[in-house]
C-alpha cells in the first residue's frame, strides 16, 4: 500500500476521507469569496469582475480582478481545480512517487497592488494536490512593503504566529523561515519583503520541512525541525483553513492604518521600481507561476499577479539615510519579527 | 583528440587559433563602441554613460547605459568576458563535452527601447564560448514593433539575409527559422516580434541547427537543414563579424523613417503594455538571462535588457480592426518576409 515505506505513520492517518476533493475545493472558494467581499467593502468604489474559464485537459476555474480601485489599483484573488495525466517535471522531482498517476489540483491564490505605497502588496496562495499514492497541502502568504513600519510587520507575523500555534509549537518558526528561503531573490540578494509563511508537501509524514527546496539554502534550517508524530490528513486541512481564515485579520488592519497617508511622486516612483522586484520574483522563481504555465494553465490567471505598472532604473540605488534606504537596509532581510 | 569523434571534419579546420579569444573579444568591444557611437550622433542629446565592472569569479565587463535620451527612453549596449571553473548546468545540458573543464565566454548584447512607439526595439546578441575540448559561437538578432510597417520589416530581413548569403545559402532560412522558434512566448502563442536570425553551438561540426532546444519545437524544421561540410573556426568567426556589423544598417534606417511621427497617450499605452512581453520573455525563457543569472553575473548589466516602463493589464485584447488588431493578426506569427 501506499504508505508502506513510512512505517510509524498508521495508513489510516495517512490517507484522505473520500470526499477530501471536495471539501477541500470548497473551503478554497469560499477563501475567495469572503476575501472577495471583505476588500470590496474596503475598497468602497470598485468591485471584482469575475471570469470562468474551463482548461482543455480537465478543470478550470473562476478569476476575480478589481482593477482601479480606490484601494486597489490592482487585485487578483483566483480559484482553479484542475486535473490531468501527469503533474509537470517540476513536481514530479519533487515528488516522484506521483509519476505515471492522474493528479488532482485545488487553491486560491491572491495578489493585491493597493495604490498607496505605505500599504504593502500582499500574496496568499493555499493548494491541495492528489496524485497517485500521495497528497500534500502548501501554500502560504507573505507581505511586500515599499514603505514599512514595524508594527505593521509585527502584527502581520503576530496574527499569523497565533493562527500557526493554534495548531502546533514548530509551525510558525518553521514555516518562517520556509517563507524566508523561498521569498529570496538570489541575484539581487534581497528577500521579497518581509515574509510570513511559506509551506509545501505536507503529507503528515515526518517532518514538516521537506527537501529538497530548489533554492538550495533549506539544509542549515533542518536541525531546527524535530520529527513529528504523524499527523492526519484531517490536521493539515484545519490548519491550512485556519491560514486561510487568517488572512483578513492579517492584513486588513494594515489597510485601515494606512490608507489615509497622503504621499507624492517619490514615493510613488519608489513603489513602481520595488515592483520590478515583484515581476522578477515571480518570473524567474515562482513554483505557482511555473506550475501554471507549464501545464497550459490560463495565462491571464497566472500573470494576473503582475502589477499594473512597474519601472526598471538601470544601477539604482537609495540615497543613504532615507526611508528607501531604511527598506534595504532593515527590511528586506530574514530576521525574528516578534523577538 | 578533441575532435575525434567526428570523423568527417579534419581536426585542422576545427580548432580555434591560438589568438581567437583576444580578436573575438576585440570585434565584441569594437562592435559596442561603433553602436553606441552611432546611436549617441542619432540621439543627439544624452549619451552612454559606462560602468566596468569586475566578476569575482574571474572576468568582467563593460556596460554601457542611456536613460532618457531624445531617441531612447533607455538603451543598453553591454560587452562582457568572463571565465571560471564550470559552465552552468543549463549549458552543459547542451554540450556534455564541456563538464569539469575550465570555460571562458565573451559577448557583446544590447537592447534598445526607443520612447517612439512607432520605433521598434531592438535586441542584439553575439557571443562566444570555449570550454575544453568545445568551442562555439552564438546569437542573434530580433526585431520587436509595437506598430510595425512591413516595408521597415522587409528592410531589416533583407540585410540580414544579404549577410547571411554572402557567407552560405543556408543560413538566413535556417537562422530565420531558429529565431521564430527562439522569440517564443508559448503561454501566449505569439512570437516576441518579427524575428530576424537566432544560432548557438556554431562549432562547425555538420548540421548548422543544433538541437536539442529546450523549447522543443526544432524537429519541425530539421528537414530544412542539410549537412554540411566542415567549416573552420574562422568561417564561423567572419560570419560572426559580418552580422555584428550587419545591425546599424540593419535598423538605423527605421529609425530614421519613424522618428518623426507623431503619437499619442493611445499609442503609448499600448506601447507599455506589449512591453510587459518583453520582460515575460527575458525573464521567463531567454538563454543569456538565465545563464548570467545562473553564473553570479552582474545583475544590473543582465537585467538592463527590461524596459524602463512597463504595464500589465489583466485580460486586454485589443479592439477588431485596430492598429492594434493588426500587430497581433499580421506580425506575431513566423512567416517568410521576403515573399
Amino acid at each position: 500500500m501506499t504508505n508502506s515505506s513510512t512505517s510509524e505513520v498508521p495508513v489510516s492517518a495517512n490517507v484522505p476521507p473520500s470526499d477530501a476533493q471536495a471539501r477541500v475545493s470548497q473551503f478554497m472558494k469560499g477563501l475567495q469569496d469572503d476575501v472577495c467581499q471583505r476588500l470590496t467593502e474596503l475598497d468602497g468604489s470598485s468591485t471584482f469582475l469575475e471570469e470562468s474559464w474551463q482548461r482543455e485537459q480537465g478543470g478550470g476555474g473562476r478569476s476575480r480582478v478589481m482593477k482601479a480601485g480606490t484601494l486597489l489599483e490592482q487585485g487578483g484573488v483566483n480559484f482553479s481545480e484542475i486535473w490531468g495525466d501527469n503533474l509537470p517535471p517540476s513536481i514530479l522531482v519533487q515528488r516522484p512517487e506521483a509519476a505515471g498517476h492522474r493528479f488532482y489540483a485545488t487553491g486560491t491564490s491572491m495578489v493585491l497592488h493597493p495604490h498607496n505605497p505605505y500599504i504593502p502588496t500582499v500574496h496568499l496562495n493555499y493548494r491541495y494536490f492528489e496524485a497517485g499514492p500521495v497528497w500534500w497541502f502548501g501554500g502560504g502568504i507573505d507581505l511586500t512593503p515599499y514603505y514599512p513600519f514595524r508594527e505593521d510587520v509585527v502584527q502581520f507575523h503576530q496574527t499569523l504566529k497565533d493562527t500557526c500555534d493554534q495548531h502546533h509549537p514548530d509551525y510558525y518558526p518553521t514555516f518562517k523561515h520556509w517563507c524566508d528561503e523561498y521569498f529570496f531573490l538570489k541575484h539581487r540578494q534581497e528577500t521579497r519583503g518581509v515574509g510570513g509563511l511559506f509551506f509545501d508537501y505536507q503529507d503528515g509524514r515526518g517532518k514538516l520541512y521537506r527537501g529538497p527546496d530548489p533554492e538550495g539554502v533549506a539544509a542549515q534550517y533542518s536541525d531546527r525541525v524535530g520529527e513529528l508524530a504523524e499527523r492526519s490528513w484531517e490536521d493539515i486541512f484545519a490548519f491550512v483553513q485556519s491560514c486561510g481564515s487568517a488572512f483578513l485579520p492579517a492584513y486588513t488592519p494594515i489597510i485601515e492604518s494606512r490608507r489615509g497617508m497622503s504621499y507624492g511622486e517619490r514615493e510613488r516612483q519608489f513603489q513602481l521600481y520595488r515592483r520590478g522586484r515583484y515581476v522578477e520574483f515571480n518570473l524567474v522563481y515562482d513554483r505557482g507561476t511555473i506550475f501554471g504555465l507549464q501545464t497550459n494553465g490560463r495565462t491571464e490567471s497566472i500573470l494576473m499577479s503582475l502589477p499594473p505598472l512597474v519601472r526598471w532604473e538601470y544601477s539604482y540605488s537609495p540615497e543613504p539615510e532615507t526611508p528607501e534606504a531604511e527598506l534595504y537596509k532593515t527590511y528586506l532581510k530574514p530576521q525574528n519579527w516578534l523577538g
